[in-house]
């Protein structure tokens, strides 16, 4: 049995820190360009109480996808002290491409992974980049085809990105604007010739009948704008839907890898909404019966980070291994599930035992 | 050993045919913004003389990409007779997402594959749909990943996809804005549990060092738009670099599936350039010291379809399989490379047993 590892982790976390009140002097609007008359103060506080948001990042003007994306896979590469000309793939996770500003086209010609790869000065012709489009949980879906790769021998080594600049596709006459932010995760997944640690299996579900626009393109709510510039959601149906889905999608990846619910470690689940994640993990465990959580089960960046799409699961992992999270801590043999859930919608797992 | 077969083809061409006597009225400026002087009739006449283009097509105002990829995926489908339902994975190349006009955003959230997933009303929660962004040989790099897929047990039946609204990404006052035009191509590739046909072999390169510029995105060449809105590329570069490394990539490809030469049938090239086309092949055969091309050994159309990008192979494959191009004909058990470059730089080849 071949599996894949996870050697080395990177992030980049944009210097810029945005607090709440950076919107305070925005006027809101409903989807249905309704005014939202109750005062902004207000509007910021009941966002934090659902989202747990107090600040996120934001890169600074000219600072791409591809550039953070760079960092973060430099670092990855540093930490696995690996010869960059050893990489096999570059995947590349992302929603938007390239944008230098609010509102700039979305540049993926040559791709982000290309560029990416220039970036790092990897010469090796034989390394492979692409990107991939897959809504927020593109960065596991990359790890899952990292790990086809491996497995089927096409790959011994791969550097997996998600790199988002959310912050150059928001509508700042849209409350939900507060929960985006940019940054970028990278790892180095390596072939384990030692023992069975890795990635231990995956699930994907795809719905995308009635959710096909759950989260989507969209012009803003006041009006002013109808091209499909933004990044626009649903809120209400997203959540509803992750709530039921996301739970049971967990469930089955991890009963299918035969692992024990009472070995389970921690869950990396995407930082979309602080509320949301709780509420999907006392799901999970209630699947079970187990209705008291175990601790330090769920780590969480999202008050500091905002949602970073593809960047938040490789950004929280870096952090929780860097020791950045306090009593969040990994050990060797722990057994973890990575869970994802977006735009698609699609949602992911992984079973990992680290 | 596992094999993966192509059951079916389709493709979606625009049926607004786009003459060249389309850009008579165009100003045409170089690169550096300097006018070019020359009466714009000789330049379209010298253009056709290069590229071999007559006529191009070009979708109407607001079919999108996802639009045309649904229409190739839905007659590929119909021929495959396999149950939608039984597909598990759409993987759709592009480069620019979905566009309604020249200069629209481009729209991928969610991906080109979701919307696909949805035009064709598929439900099934475990058909995965995802994009990948590799420059013109994204078609060819989704055969491959759906290959692997299918080679590790991961899938049965892929339903591989290129489409490209080229129109909207236009500079009207650059020359190669006469080169692109729109179309989608799709297949169905599954599993072939009767013979050894279908997918041999492939093969991948990537250069990016100072090719990652030969194809880009930037500003027009009169200098009224520096944003990177459309596709831009430096010409002599691109053609230097695909006549150098395409040959050796094919032979290279082609000799790892010990297969002989002469029984090579058919190549199916990248319709970028018909110049660098037909140079390409000869420097290919040049390499297995033969001097004198079989015959009907390079399909093209070119000349009436211009360079619809991840488009251009499996609209040519759907035409060879229906007839459309007279004396190219494909039998079963036929030797076959395809082969494909574009931006990134990025190569890619499969020898395929038909």
């Amino acid at each position: 049995m071949i599996r894949s590892k996870i050697i080395s982790t990177g992030a980049y976390i944009p210097t810029d820190k945005i607090p709440n009140g950076y919107f305070l002097s925005n006027t809101f609007f409903d989807a249905d360009g309704t005014l939202i008359e109750q005062p902004t103060e207000m509007v910021i506080l009941r966002f934090k109480a659902i989202t747990g948001i107090e600040e996120r990042r934001y890169a600074p003007q000219g600072i791409t996808a591809s550039d953070m994306g760079a960092l973060a896979a430099k670092e990855a590469i540093i930490k696995a002290e690996v010869d960059p000309e050893s990489i096999d793939q570059i995947i590349v996770a992302h929603n938007y491409g390239d944008m230098r500003y609010l509102g700039a086209p979305r540049d993926m010609v040559p791709s982000v992974a290309s560029k990416i790869k220039h970036k790092l000065g990897i010469r090796n012709t034989s390394c492979t980049p692409y990107d991939i489009i897959f809504g927020c949980p593109g960065w596991l879906q990359a790890l899952i085809q990292a790990d086809l790769s491996i497995r089927v021998g096409a790959a011994s080594t791969c550097l997996v990105i998600g790199t988002e600049n959310l912050s150059r596709v928001l509508d700042y006459t849209d409350r939900d604007s507060m929960i985006f932010s940019d940054g970028a995760g990278a790892c180095i997944l390596q072939r384990n010739r030692e023992d069975d640690n890795g990635i231990i299996n995956s699930l994907v579900r795809s719905d995308t009948c009635d959710e096909i626009d759950y989260i989507f393109s969209g012009g803003t709510n006041n009006g002013t704008e109808k091209e499909p510039r933004f990044i626009k959601m649903h809120g209400r149906k997203v959540y509803e839907y992750a709530l039921k889905h996301v739970p049971l999608a967990m469930k089955e990846c991890f009963d299918r890898s035969g692992e024990r619910i009472s070995n389970l470690k921690m869950v990396f689940l995407h930082q979309a909404n602080e509320k949301m994640d709780e509420a999907i993990i006392k799901r999970f465990y209630a699947l079970y019966e187990i209705n008291k959580l175990p601790e330090n089960i769920l780590p969480m960046n999202i008050a500091l980070m905002g949602n970073s799409s593809v960047a938040t699961i490789p950004t929280l992992l870096h952090q929780v291994l860097k020791g950045d999270l306090g009593s969040f801590q990994l050990q060797r043999g722990d057994v973890i599930i990575l869970a994802s859930v977006g735009a698609g919608m699609n949602i992911n797992a992984i079973t990992y035992k680290w």
